[in-house]
Formats: structure tokens, C-alpha cells, sequence
């Protein structure tokens, strides 16, 4: 059986990008790797970027366009955030979407990663590949995992949430110590849950190697706005991110946002961080709204993340400005959405972040379908199906 | 190459379920038919069912839960519409998502329905064979339709925008003379257009007829709200729809709906729909605000429906009153959110509109993650990727 396709057919446009992964998973099945086909066949929830695309391609894009030295700390002034862009860029919103969304089956190989028959997140290929290395390092019975050509288990002696705790954190620590991802230069001490299918915490992980295994990660994001008492108009207060933070810095950011951690809830952690990120009082961050979430896998240097932000909307009184509270930040700016959309179409936002303003644009009726023809793609890339189990919210608060 | 599975897994639990399309796809491949193998290949955006499940069967649901004889026509009342559920039933918001969801291409057997090399839909086992036997009728060089063993196309010499639709036309036509489906009986002599892959007209086709080729189809949702002034607490103005509707007659449904037909945009539908539907005027429903859409692919009694909804939000004076202008409603009935789920759970709406409260109620902050642990579940649920070329209204605009 074969498919009539031609590269140039209409398959190739953005509303058909997971037609796309169809198509090429059954024309290329007999001549991948393993590994890759096995992907394929698993992660099957792609919102892809085109492997063969005529219009985008996701690794011309430079990776920032902020230079350091043209920023100046103008906290609260009334000019913007100081940032050149190093050459001109004019993406589209589906675009930034997709470069947020970009994991592919067809394009990234990875191998997953399962608890007993339960799939908690995918091992991409060079990680892979030095977890064979180090598993080897281990006498017969003492190999933390079971290592597969086609997943990746626990060994079968690693079977509590202690264990398995200590199997990944002396992991990590031996990549970290020998430098082998720099993304564990970043070593937090913060622990992040890992959910098995019943939604109870399987291990904890070290929240700077969760994307080596591409587990699901979760984090609130509030857009906290202001609105015009006289022209109902909106404006948003957008944070610069600081130029000495680990991921992302000098980025464009939401007021506040933040990693959900075990054991707080994602409105808990919203009201939290709109104090240590923006000196928030609580009689203002306890009004959050709850509106959403965006969900989306993402392929970066680091790895993988398979994320939910919880998206909140905070209305501002206009006498309120936020300060920054710790050195993550390093100003805040209150700025018209034509000016966000410019900003953001210059790349110039954290990715995510800017997926949860383009989602609160949507809501708002700031974004419509008469401006964006691409609307109802945009509408399904930010709410990804994510293929890995997660937290029960309400479960976790009646135990505590 | 073979993958360890169970079919008690929690593979099979609601956060993985388009896992388990690719888990069923790769151990059934070898035993279904072609037809079935096609689909599952070319559409496998699905958000499924279960096949096996464990938690819930579609089929065992009623097909309604109204009994005619028990409703009075309380038009504006303050008693709600009455109705009679024929059995208990409770569902969870989930489960009504993926009733309205349902298209699996694991279970339901298809046939891809191409102009040239784009897929414009997909065409249901049953329609596939009297689409062949209509064909048959024809002599070979007058054969209206290209049909192979995994796709169908318009035949060579039906080139033109006015072949094409005269070519569905005459096949509608004969269908509904011959009560070949029960679909074409409502047939309403309204066209919808059919998009190439550049968004331009390929054909117009009635109406009633679409669902039997799961050609896409376009629509507007308006949620009619009022805030209560004092407590700030939002209330849904909803309609019950006409006993003698031709589709699902007596549900509960948004104040305002209607397909989107060319050469209307989604927003002067919505307006438009508003003065038909609920006598309102224009200085009110022009304050529609666009929020997003809904998209699914259902499949019903009637075809495949690969729907996309716009959604507007609609807050109106608490003096406002809708009335019904014509013979579609039954009457209005201002409900609390509470109320409104209940319904809901019972499924006392039509599904779509349902969907589009479930959206709303999300968007407000009505329905949260700290109530619905499958919170992240339902949104990627009713924003699923539609894998057929649509219409641009702003190029469409600006031809006008």
C-alpha cells in the first residue's frame, strides 16, 4: 500500500501538520532506526514543524536577539525594555507556536521511558546513549536500569519511590560531575515529582535534569494586566528577565511565573511567586484567576519538556507596580498588546511566556480570527496532548 | 519489533489516550482491513475513545434524555426548562468532551476523500459503498468519482468549481430521492463551501450533505452571560432548542448558534444569528467578543462532523431578555453555573454546545484545575487539530 503524496501538496500547509507526521512515519517506516520508529509509533501527538518544509525551518533561527551590552536597567520607566535585535525577524504567531511546540517523531529520536507498563516521558538519543555508557559501569545485578534498543525501565530491585529517588539522583550527579550535560550546570536542589498512572509520586527528580528524560514538568504563568477605566483598553505589565539567570536571560517574560512543585497546588504557587518575583501583596495575587492552561513539548538544548503551564489572569488596579524582589528580574514594563505583538513577532519573549500571552490575546478578543488566519492551528498547537501521566490536584490537597 | 503492553495499563487512562491510538494501531495493523489501516495512518490526530476501556462505552449512552411529553413551553420562567431524564446518569465533563470528540480512527472505518493530492475529508465505510454503487452506474468515461481501495477523487474531467459541486449535487440528489440516508431528509437548500489548499472555493455542497464526506464545517457559539453587579457572580442565558428541530430536538444549547456560510465571517454570523435566533438587537450583539474556538471531529448518526466553532462571549444587561423570532427555541432560560453543570453531567445539551460552556467556564475560571483533575485532558479534548484545508476570512474580506 503506498500514498499518492507529492512534496509541494497542500499536506505541507500548517493545517495539516499532523496529517504530515502520518505521512511521513509510513513513507520513511522501512528506512529509520529503531529507534526512531519506535518513537514514532509512541509519541504520535505531534504538532510538528515540517521535516521537508518549504516554509519554515526552525534551526535558521538565531537563538537571541538580545545584546547585553545596549540593555539598560530601566526599571518601571516609561521607554520599554532597551534590547537590539541582532538582525530583522518577522515571525508569524504559528510560527513562534511551533518553534515553542517543536517536538517531532519524525525529526528527534528518542527511546522511552516507562515504569513497569506505564510511559512517564522519552530519553533523547544522546542521552540514550551515555545512560548505556554509564549503566554499564554497574556488575549484572547492580544496573539501576533496564536498558532496552527500545525503552528504558527501572531494573527490577528499583521498585520504591526510594530507590528509584536514588537510582536518578546518583545519575544525575555523576553527569553533572563529570560535565557531561551542561544543562546540570544548572543544579537547582529543587525537587520535582515524577507521577505514575495513578497520579501518585513514583520518585523525585532534580529540576535541572527533567528534561533528559522529557518527564512532564508543571508551571503557572500569570498575565497580569491593567485595564483603561475610560477606554476599557488593555495593557499588560511584561517582566525583562535578568541577564545573569541560567535559562533564558534578558528574555521577555509574564509579570510572574513558576515551576508547580509538590506539595503546592498551581494557584498556590501563582500567589507565591507574585510576591518573591514581583512583590506582589497577597490581597492583590489571591484575586488570580484561573483561565487555562497551555500545553505543548518542546525540543531545546537542555532536552526535552513536556510542559503544562496553568495560566492565570491577574486585573491590576493602575496604581500598582511591580518591583522586582529577588535578582531574576531585571525590570518591568507596562506595554500596549501592538507592542507586544511586534516584540513578540522579533522573538524577543521566553517562548512559553509568550504562548501564554498569545493564548490570553486569544481570549480576550485582542487576537481574532479576522487578524490570524492561522487562528484555529495557533488554537491547537498551544494545547497539546501530552501522552505522560500527572498530578490529581485535588487528591494532593485533601492529603495535606 | 513488538511493545510490552496490557490492556490494563494506564496507557488506557484518560491523560493517554492519544497514546493508546498508536498502541492499538501498531498491534491491530496486520488484522483489520485496508480501509481501516488507512485511516488510522492518514488521520491519527484522534482524540479517542476507548476501545477496550474499562471506564466508558459511547454506545451504552441513551440517545436522549428528554421525554417530549414532560415539557411545558415555560418560555422565560424562572423554573427551568422542564425536562425528564429517562435513566440516571452522571458523567464526568471528560467523558461528554470525548462523546463529542468521538472520531477514533482505530474504530471507525474511512476513506479519504482528496482534490488532486489534498485531503478535503474523509468518507464513512457505509457512504464509501453506496458512493461505489452510484458510481457503477455511470458509464466509464462519465464516471463522476475516481475511486480506489483507499481514496476517492473527483474523476479527471470534473475540473472546475462548477463540475465539482453539480457532480455532489447530483449524487445528494439521488441519495435523498432514494432515502439512501436519513441525513439527507433535512435537506435545507443552503450551501457550505468546500476549501482547497489555498483557502479558495473547490465546491459548495448542501448543507445537510456534509457529514457523509467529513468535510469540515464552520460555525459560531455566542455565550450570552450576565454579571450580577453586587456579588460580581456570572449566570448563562440558555436556550432550549424547538421540539420539532430537525437535529437534537429539545436540548439545552447556547442563547445564539448558527453555521458560518459564505461570504459571512464568523463575527457578522454571530450577529446576524443573534437577531434571528433571540430577537436581539444590534447595538447589543455587536459588542460580540471573539475567545478562541472550539474544534473537534464527532461522528453521528448523520456522517463525520470535523466541526470547528467560533466561540464569542457576549456579556448582556440584566434587563435584556432574549425571545425566540422563530420556530427553532423552545424558550430562554437565565441559569446559574451550577445548574448548568449539572445539565451538563446529565447530558442535557447538545454536545457541541456544551463544549463551548465547558470552554467558557474554563476561560472564566469557573471550572478549575483545583475541581477537574482532568482539567489538561479536556482542553487539548476540544481544541483538537482538524487535518483539512479551511477557508481565510481575511483574504475572503477584503474580495468582498
Amino acid at each position: 500500500m503506498s500514498f499518492h503524496l507529492t512534496k509541494n501538496s497542500t499536506l505541507f500547509t500548517p493545517s495539516n501538520y499532523n496529517l504530515l507526521s502520518i505521512t511521513l512515519n509510513s513513507t520513511s517506516k522501512y528506512t529509520n532506526s529503531t529507534i526512531n520508529r519506535i518513537t514514532k509509533r509512541k509519541l504520535n501527538t505531534s504538532n510538528l514543524l515540517f521535516k521537508n518544509g518549504n516554509t519554515f525551518n526552525p534551526n535558521k533561527i538565531s537563538k537571541s536577539f538580545f545584546s547585553a551590552s545596549t540593555v539598560h536597567k530601566d526599571i518601571n520607566n516609561n521607554n520599554g525594555p532597551k534590547v537590539k535585535p541582532l538582525e530583522k525577524i518577522d515571525h508569524t504567531i504559528l510560527e513562534l507556536v511551533r518553534l515553542n511546540n517543536n517536538f517531532n517523531p519524525n525529526i528527534h529520536k528518542v527511546v522511552p521511558f516507562y515504569l513497569d507498563t506505564v510511559m512517564l516521558g522519552v530519553i533523547p538519543e544522546n542521552v540514550f546513549q551515555q545512560l548505556k555508557k554509564y549503566n554499564k559501569t554497574f556488575s549484572k545485578n547492580e544496573k539501576p536500569f533496564s536498558i532496552f534498543a527500545h525503552k528504558v525501565t527501572f531494573s527490577e530491585y528499583v521498585n520504591t519511590f526510594e530507590k528509584r529517588g536514588k537510582a536518578i539522583n546518583d545519575l544525575l550527579t555523576h553527569w553533572r560531575d563529570n560535565n557531561t550535560f551542561s544543562c546540570l550546570k544548572g543544579w537547582r536542589d529543587e525537587l520535582y515529582p515524577v507521577f505514575d498512572g495513578n497520579h501518585e509520586i513514583a520518585f523525585n527528580i532534580e529540576r535541572s535534569g527533567i528534561a533528559l528524560f522529557g518527564l512532564r514538568a508543571f508551571g503557572c504563568h500569570i498575565n497580569g494586566y491593567v485595564e483603561d477605566p475610560e477606554t476599557h483598553k488593555l495593557k499588560m505589565w511584561i517582566a525583562q528577565r535578568s541577564f545573569n539567570k541560567q535559562t533564558f536571560p534578558g528574555k521577555l517574560d509574564n509579570i510572574v511565573a513558576g515551576g508547580v512543585s509538590f506539595p503546592y497546588s498551581p494557584t498556590e504557587t501563582a500567589i507565591k511567586e507574585c510576591l518573591e518575583e514581583a512583590s506582589m501583596p497577597q490581597e492583590i495575587s489571591k484575586q488570580v484567576v484561573p483561565c487555562g492552561a497551555v500545553t505543548y513539548i518542546s525540543v531545546e538544548k537542555r532536552g526535552i519538556s513536556s510542559d503544562s503551564q496553568y495560566v492565570f489572569d491577574l486585573k491590576l488596579p493602575p496604581s500598582f507596580k511591580p518591583k522586582p524582589n529577588d535578582n531574576e528580574v531585571e525590570g518591568f514594563h507596562l506595554m500596549e498588546f501592538d507592542e507586544i505583538i511586534e516584540r513578540l513577532k522579533k522573538n524577543e519573549f521566553k517562548s512559553n511566556s509568550g504562548i501564554v500571552i498569545i493564548d490570553f490575546m486569544i481570549r480576550h478578543g485582542i487576537l481574532t480570527h479576522s487578524m490570524e488566519v492561522n487562528y484555529l492551528d495557533i488554537l491547537s498547537n498551544i494545547h497539546r496532548p501530552i501522552p505522560f501521566p500527572g498530578p490529581n490536584f485535588i487528591k494532593m490537597k485533601n492529603k495535606k
